[in-house]
């Protein structure tokens, strides 16, 4: 598969991560092929965007036909790099904590979350459902390292953030998931996005409030 | 405060909602003006960025002395509409609905959650710690409209969500945060955001396998 090069749009990404959740349904549902009209009716896309965000990565599906619906799961998955197994680890057990933990579509994307830590000495020691038994902070980086771990998601109030980011980067992770209210720094090589739910509201506030203000 | 019949791109609309967080915790650090440059180290965007931003909504701080940040943090509330108090319910009280009913956040940017929903009868009537109580799906549209509530979040399982919108919008709600993992079809007229933590963790893994690619 050969990617142009240029930069790939985030929304492209976003939609990329869309269409894997439709392709899968769409095979449930027992669909083997399904052409870009369908295909974007299904995930609320037009079919003209759908064609713009694959031609960024090269041709896919047959003119006439349509996609292979597996075919095109396992292509998309391999653009975004989720053909690999990502070991994840979650710092912080709270409610979203443990809510990630429990996310079916992360393992279906290929994340798997191998750890749990908090600072909390009444949830070390707990296990979840998940078959994880949660750890203490103190063993962040020894486990990071043991079990390989790449991705770290955090989930802590914001001023444990920057010091759990700095235990996750000693011990070797490779990409940063913050949903901590605060921004956290690390090195360069680390990738590092950052997830608020507040400015997710904050936006559907600005825009009904701009609808308003035009009405 | 006019703002500039332009659109303005989600990433500063994202960046607001941070800035006012940072300037919240200036003023309980007994920041009581800052300069651009000290903004933008406590929000990790650069100086530049912060009063690009700005400018897409008139003119603000001092030059030369900075901003006030009680008066920064009151004007950018007044353009993303966070000055309105936005009655918010939660439909689908799993584990990151009820992480959703327990985000101070959401107050302190004017979002006061009134009501909660879920299909479980095991769930309903049991009292949250927000002081809420647990009401069956089927209240959904009379407590809306009763309640007078514009938001509605949606944290149900995918085959749940079209359901549940429908009943919020049949209720009169004006805006709605999809978090199921399923896109949902509303009126026109109503504003629509669909939030994917499965996108950002697959974007995520996108940059990190890019950068495998290049080295």
């Amino acid at each position: 598969m050969k990617t142009k090069e240029c930069k790939i749009p985030e929304a492209t990404i976003k939609r990329l991560s869309t269409y894997i959740n439709c392709l899968e349904r769409l095979q449930v549902e027992n669909h083997p092929v399904i052409s870009s009209e369908l295909l974007g009716e299904y995930c609320q896309v037009s079919p003209a965007q759908i064609r713009k965000d694959l031609s960024y990565f090269g041709e896919f599906g047959v003119r006439g036909v349509g996609y292979d619906t597996k075919k095109l799961e396992a292509e998309i998955k391999e653009i975004l790099g989720l053909n690999n197994n990502w070991p994840t680890c979650v710092v912080g057990v709270g409610k979203l904590g443990l809510a990630l933990l429990n996310f079916a579509l992360f393992r279906k994307h290929g994340f798997s979350i191998t750890a749990a830590f908090d600072s909390d000495p009444a949830k070390v020691g707990t296990e979840l459902s998940a078959g994880i038994t949660i750890q203490p902070t103190t063993e962040i980086e020894q486990t990071v390292t043991g079990k390989k771990i790449l991705i770290g998601i955090i989930t802590t109030p914001a001023d444990a953030a920057q010091k759990v980011a700095e235990q996750l980067v000693a011990g070797g992770i490779q990409g940063l998931l913050n949903f901590a209210p605060t921004k956290v720094k690390v090195p360069e090589e680390i990738t590092l996005r950052n997830v608020s739910i507040t400015s997710e509201l904050d936006n559907l506030a600005y825009l009904m409030t701009q609808k308003r203000r035009r009405s």
